[in-house]
């Protein structure tokens, strides 16, 4: 991970969520008053979390831990800072995540969840200012996909190494390998 | 693919996403409304797309067939059913993406850019009903979640299939790959 060029990451998830510095700005300002609601979307995160059976095994025996790291993370996302430091940490997290093999859709799950509780709180927060509101929800929405975007393209580029590994292993081309495996497949469907 | 639990598939991706019959009900209504301006929202996603280099070769040459995709897939979101067969059409594009290569966090950024859009027009749209618009907002939200899910989870198990494709043609056993696979690393590191 130490060649991993995180600055042109950053550059590639903020182009590909339009997280502008006006949005970023605004993240930080609305997080002022948005801050003290973070433990409520947590709690309610992990309620919904629970519904999902598929996710049991992952949260079992640990859930005080993650539910202190996921504090954590949403405080830094309303900081409105997404800095080297911030995409080397996301970028950290779509590894672990690999190693502890978590689908890969738990985390746009997550994303969603996060989401549809922050609609909620700042639809109350910024009640007498519904203009400001929607800015502030481009905002959220663009920094989270920021977020996600970097967690998955750590997990794109895990991925892809278990078959690189596998071939330089092997010393199998992956031509040979994409050979065998299209003969292996008409084996396998009897053609 | 057949052996697919798509009901299944459905169940797990709505309890994620908290895509609630009520929710769905309220994109049906609201889409009647939306619909004329998705071909906006078609347009700007593919505006700010061409402004990310990785995604150009996705792209180019095909530009007209893709928005057109993409136009006709935001219709049959906007309709609010999300039934067996769109559960199928979802995983099948998921699919779809692993087979010509695409990174997996390009769906989390498709999503990210037209639900930026979305924000902008819902606003514009229930601009006198600003409690319905966030409602709609959850809603969307929640409808974008669950097929950004199902894709995702497709792609996951395209993935897996790789490597499970791998060891049964060689016979390795997954612990001796595992083996094989860290005692790579260490040599790889010199350690």
């Amino acid at each position: 991970m130490s060649t991993v060029d995180f600055e042109q990451i950053a550059q590639y998830a903020k182009i590909f969520s339009d997280l502008t510095p006006k949005r970023e700005a605004l993240i930080a300002e609305a997080g002022i008053k948005i801050m003290p609601h973070l433990s409520a979307v947590t709690e309610k995160f992990y309620v919904n979390l629970l519904k999902v059976p598929k996710a049991a095994p992952f949260i079992e025996g640990k859930i005080d831990y993650l539910k202190k790291t996921h504090l954590m993370w949403l405080q830094q996302v309303f900081t409105g800072e997404y800095d080297q430091a911030y995409v080397e940490m996301m970028y950290r997290v779509g590894y672990v995540h690999v190693q502890v093999d978590l689908p890969v859709e738990f985390m746009s799950g997550g994303i969603t969840l996060i989401t549809n509780e922050l609609i909620i709180i700042v639809s109350e927060l910024y009640a007498d200012e519904p203009e400001k509101s929607f800015e502030i929800l481009g905002a959220i929405n663009a920094a989270f996909g920021f977020s996600l975007l970097v967690m998955q393209a750590s997990y794109q580029a895990s991925v892809s190494e278990v078959l690189n590994r596998f071939l330089s292993i092997t010393g199998v081309s992956k031509v040979l390998f994409d050979n065998l495996a299209a003969a292996y497949d008409k084996k396998a469907a009897n053609i």
